[in-house]
């Protein structure tokens, strides 16, 4: 079944405790869309880029299946550039520098094409660019997830909580989600957001893995250790696109459907954080993917 | 199977974001020993208590089938007394005052029907006591356990790295193995603690699970969400009686047996938090345990 995804398309320059990679290719939409690739061929993207943007990477997104009549290129602009500095603990970064250049003038108009989309991905953007995306569409789709953070709690959270409503899925990570909710635990704050309009809440925790609250039931996720992380940019990106990708090939969705999604994300996201930029999801296998599930599995399996 | 604890039975006074406690009843010995109750009666305790200590609570102790000969009592003595308070975020605590007290003095002389227990759990003191207490067995346990935390390597590390020779399972947090082992990755960290004794690490993470390395081999254990966490005092304790209770009660030690006991220590630390000091543990019952254990199952359960 088709996905849509919109997000970023765009370079980045990162430092970990491990290296410096400098206007490498990033962005959120790249990444989810590359991940998807691996579940789906039916994938569109809604976004923009500068003429500074390599062509050659436009073809590797096209060869992947990926339709990019709703990329934008203004040929005059620059791609949005991102500056980050990991840590120690690769759980935290800083933001060194942030050029919105041709985003700041980002208003998706979707293709005839694009506007019956089953699947609809919005990446994190501003709420209200999310919010016209939702508009655009011919049809509710099947399923909408929707990725934020809390700099739009902090700057927008009306706007947020508008798009917030239209949405079956929402992905943040254990602060925001008590920043958005107001309640420390978890259970409570999942409660909360449910009656803000989504009825499944994926947790992600980075190293500690992810948790999918919905209704009254839980699931855990472990992220699989690794001896490597070399850069963990664009890893709930990877998590999205590989979760929104497994559910659009098998277009299902309940409880289930919505478990398995999360490994299959997870595990693209393992992928992603062990080399910089998307060096490591360009040279995936299905083989390689497999094989991982498989460890994943045996992480968590118990008798009792 | 015979299982020895050894570790603090205590007073603790304790403040969290829901509530305060003052001189309840709290200890490493005190908290391994009662979760542990709940799996086997084969239970003896080596520590010591001021004349300060509640007759009733030894009592308990008693009640539930721990051997209590190896606990001294200095009538003149008061008992060892921790203050702690919790912060918004409960996997972080300052301590507010230790005094050692009786701890002071304690030099475990095991009795003899101790010196031949077949599962020996060190809870969180002195390396060197620890190692005292290796030291007195007849004859090598079947399965020895040595909780530590990061105190013991600021200002004792050759102490704690003889006993660590001596070990076989080792529980710390993700924190404590990054500085005993000076790797980030905790892959590579096992590794590293493995050539320093012990054959299995558990890296304890509160409310992200707990995860069990084994030469090449993984397992992850969730925390369950809780609705309520009033106070993490002793979680970790909790943690370690279930994981030694459960060994000791079927007397296997293989990586599978491991997995099941980090998840029965998993589900006993998930009652500990619930309430402050021992309370809750003091009320469970068996089919709270089972109803638990299903829920972890539950939890981590998918299909691909």
């Amino acid at each position: 079944m088709s996905l849509l995804s919109i997000g970023t398309v765009a370079f980045d320059n990162i430092e970990t405790p491990f290296g410096k990679a400098d206007r490498v290719i990033g962005g959120a939409c790249t990444y989810i869309s590359i991940a998807a690739s691996y579940f789906t061929n039916d994938l569109m993207i809604s976004s923009i880029v500068g003429g500074d943007f390599p062509a050659k990477e436009l073809k590797y997104l096209e060869k992947r299946g990926i339709n990019l009549e709703g990329l934008e290129i203004k040929k005059e602009g620059k791609s949005f550039f991102w500056g980050g500095k990991y840590h120690d603990n690769m759980n935290k970064r800083d933001t060194l520098f942030t050029e919105l250049n041709v985003l700041d003038d980002f208003n998706p108009i979707l293709p005839e094409s694009y506007k019956k989309a089953k699947y609809l991905m919005l990446g994190n953007l501003t709420p209200d660019i999310q919010m016209q995306v939702i508009k655009q569409m011919k049809k509710r789709p099947k399923l909408i997830t929707l990725d934020t953070m809390n700099f739009w709690m902090d700057i927008a959270m009306p706007s947020l909580k508008k798009v917030l409503k239209k949405v079956d899925v929402l992905t943040i990570n254990d602060e925001e989600a008590r920043q958005l909710s107001g309640e420390y635990s978890l259970v409570k704050a999942a409660k909360k957001i449910f009656k803000m309009g989504p009825t499944y809440l994926i947790i992600k925790k980075g190293e500690h893995g992810a948790m999918v609250f919905h209704k009254d039931k839980m699931f855990f996720a472990p992220a699989l250790p690794l001896a490597v992380v070399k850069d963990p940019t664009g890893a709930g990106d990877t998590f999205a696109g590989g979760f929104m990708g497994y559910l659009a090939s098998v277009d299902k969705v309940n409880f289930e459907a919505i478990k398995t999604a999360t490994i299959y994300g997870s595990v693209m996201a393992s992928f992603c954080v062990e080399d910089f930029s998307i060096k490591r999801l360009k040279k995936l296998t299905k083989a390689d993917i497999k094989k991982r599930v498989k460890e994943f599995e045996r992480m968590v399996k118990f008798k009792i």
